[in-house]
């Protein structure tokens, strides 16, 4: 990934998108979520969700798997270019996750990342405090999911 | 589940344990969350974690699968003492997150519920607006994981 030094507020990455099948709503359902509206088409209709829907964790998972994907895509041009990749820090956690509207089978959200701000971290010299947003629109455009996110960065000069 | 009407602020209830085993974490991980420290023991232990680490998103599904279960298991007691179920609406999300300590293979994390102040929906008349906190322990007694939850619940005049 990037040093903080590279890296400014309002900086966007389109993480891809992803379908949600009927099949793989199910599947995470059974395991994690199972209430009706997430196992059964009819049990969906019926809700107050009109369809399939998926459980809410499984499209946090599934941003998260598109967010590593990016990570690593982000470090393979890095050291295409001969430049180095930096090792973010753990994450502890983020705030304000939004479920902002249902994702039903069949629909394709497209996510994506962007810096909200940025400062240096007083009790960790030679790292930063970066806070974004990770954010999902179905095919419709509208936003389905929302989750702010804090990360720890490391500067050029901590290497 | 129960109605706005019967519940208090502080009452908990504790959701069972989970004990994530490697090939579990492993599992989750190829699937939403492939991090070297989710995927391999040896890049687990030369990681800031110290061993195979179960991927953030891994424990929060857990935590869902735990309260689902509970949620179940009180609309059959309810529903055993021949009492209204009500039904609760549609979560729109969460805040604070936090991931306190990594869960390392072979962690038995026990999660619990709690509600930490309730009011009436302002909007939405006969609905109450309830904040809890949903937490894990490992084995040792050491706080794993938290989240600040919000849930819309129905009063009984609504039924």
């Amino acid at each position: 990934m990037r040093y903080f030094d590279d890296i400014k507020v309002g900086d966007r990455r389109e993480l891809g998108s992803f379908t949600f099948t009927a099949a793989d709503i199910k599947r995470f359902a059974a395991k994690f979520d199972p209430q009706r509206f997430h196992l059964d088409e009819e049990e969906g209709r019926r809700s107050l969700f009109g369809g399939l829907t998926a459980s809410g964790w499984h499209v946090g998972s599934v941003c998260m798997k598109l967010l590593v994907a990016d990570f690593q895509r982000q470090a393979q041009e890095l050291a295409a270019r001969g430049e180095a990749v930096a090792i973010w820090g753990p994450s502890p956690g983020f705030r304000e996750l939004r479920w902002i509207r249902p994702v039903l089978a069949g629909d394709t959200i497209s996510f994506a990342s962007e810096v909200l701000s940025m400062r240096p971290s007083e009790s960790l010299a030679g790292w930063g405090i970066l806070q974004g947003r990770n954010s999902g629109t179905n095919q419709r455009g509208e936003a389905v999911f929302s989750i702010l996110t804090t990360a720890f960065v490391p500067m050029r000069e901590t290497k």
